[in-house]
C-alpha cells in the first residue's frame, strides 16, 4: 500500500483552489475516490458544476454565500466551519483515495477551527488517503507537518491594473 | 465584450498544469469554450481521461512519449512544437474563450520553438480569448506580455525525501 502524503498549496497568488482541483481531476481519470471539502464556502462556483459531471467525486460546501472577513466572524461561520473539519475528519479515515480541505488553512489563520485540532485530523487520517490544503497563510508549524508545500507567489497582477473579477475565470 | 487577458503560471513548484486544468473546469462550469494545447507531451494522463468526459474542451497533444531533455533535443521534437505553435495560432482567432498552452514555456526555454514567434502569436490572438500558458523557466520578456503572472515556489518536496512519483497524483 503506497502512503498517501500531505500537501500545501498556500501563498498569495492565484491557482490554489485550482491546483487542487487539477490534482482531483488527475486523480479522478485514474479511478481514484476524491472528495472535495470546501470551508468559508457556499455557491456554485464554476469548477463545481463542472467537476460534479464526473462520477465519484464527492463535494461538500460548509459556509455561508457571505465572503468571511477577519474581525467580523459570526457564530454561522464558526459553527461551519467546525462541523467541515468534523467532515474531513470522517473522509480521512479511508473510504477516499484523495480529500482536498479547500480553504482549511483561511480558516485556520481566521480562528474559525483550532490549528492543533487540524494537526491531530491530519495525523490521525487513513495513512492511505492523499490529502491535501490549500489556503493563504499557512503557519511554520502546519507547513511541518506537510510532506509538499508549494507556494503560490503573485509577481504581477492584472487587478492592480484595473481589471474587475470575471465570471468563469476568477470564480 | 470582455477582454481576454494573458495568465502565465511558472516556477519550480508544481501545480503549474494542474493550476491551468482547474481554471479549464472552471470555465467549462460556466458553459465557456476551452482549448488545452499540450507541447512535448503524449500520453493519456490522468485529467485528461477526466476532463474529456465534459463536453466542450478540445485537447491536442504535439510530441512524442520521450521525454524532452535539453541538449538531446531531435527533429521530430521541433517539429511536434512547431505544430502545436500553429495550432496555438489557429485556436487563438476567437472561436475558443479560454485557450491553454500548457508546457510552452519549456518548449521555448528548450528552443523548439522561438520567443520572438510566441510573442507575435500572443499580440495577434482575438482579444476576447483568455490565455494561459504554463511552463518552467518564463523569461522577463515573456512575463512582460502577461497580465498575470504566479510563480509556483516549491518551499518543501517529498522527492527529496525518496518518495517516487505516483499514478494519480503526479502523472
Amino acid at each position: 500500500m503506497k502512503k498517501g502524503l500531505v500537501q500545501i498549496y498556500t501563498g498569495d497568488g492565484k491557482g490554489k483552489t485550482t491546483a487542487a482541483l487539477g490534482l482531483a481531476l488527475r486523480s479522478l481519470g485514474h479511478q481514484k475516490k476524491v472528495c472535495i471539502i470546501q470551508f468559508m464556502k457556499k455557491g456554485s462556483y464554476g469548477e463545481f458544476k463542472a467537476i460534479k459531471k464526473i462520477p465519484k467525486v464527492v463535494i461538500r460546501q460548509f459556509g455561508t454565500k457571505k465572503l468571511v472577513r477577519k474581525g467580523k466572524i459570526s457564530k454561522i461561520d464558526i459553527n461551519q466551519a467546525q462541523w467541515a473539519l468534523k467532515s474531513a475528519q470522517r473522509a480521512l479515515l479511508g473510504q477516499y483515495d484523495l480529500v482536498i480541505l479547500d480553504e482549511v488553512i483561511v480558516a485556520v489563520h481566521f480562528g474559525l477551527i483550532s490549528e492543533p485540532t487540524l494537526i491531530q485530523v491530519i495525523k490521525d487520517r487513513s495513512k492511505k488517503t492523499e490529502l491535501i490544503l490549500t489556503g493563504r497563510k499557512a503557519s511554520a508549524k502546519l507547513k511541518d507537518t506537510a510532506d509538499l508545500v508549494t507556494e503560490m507567489k503573485e509577481l504581477k497582477h492584472y487587478y492592480k491594473k484595473g481589471v474587475k473579477a470575471r465570471l468563469g475565470i476568477e470564480y
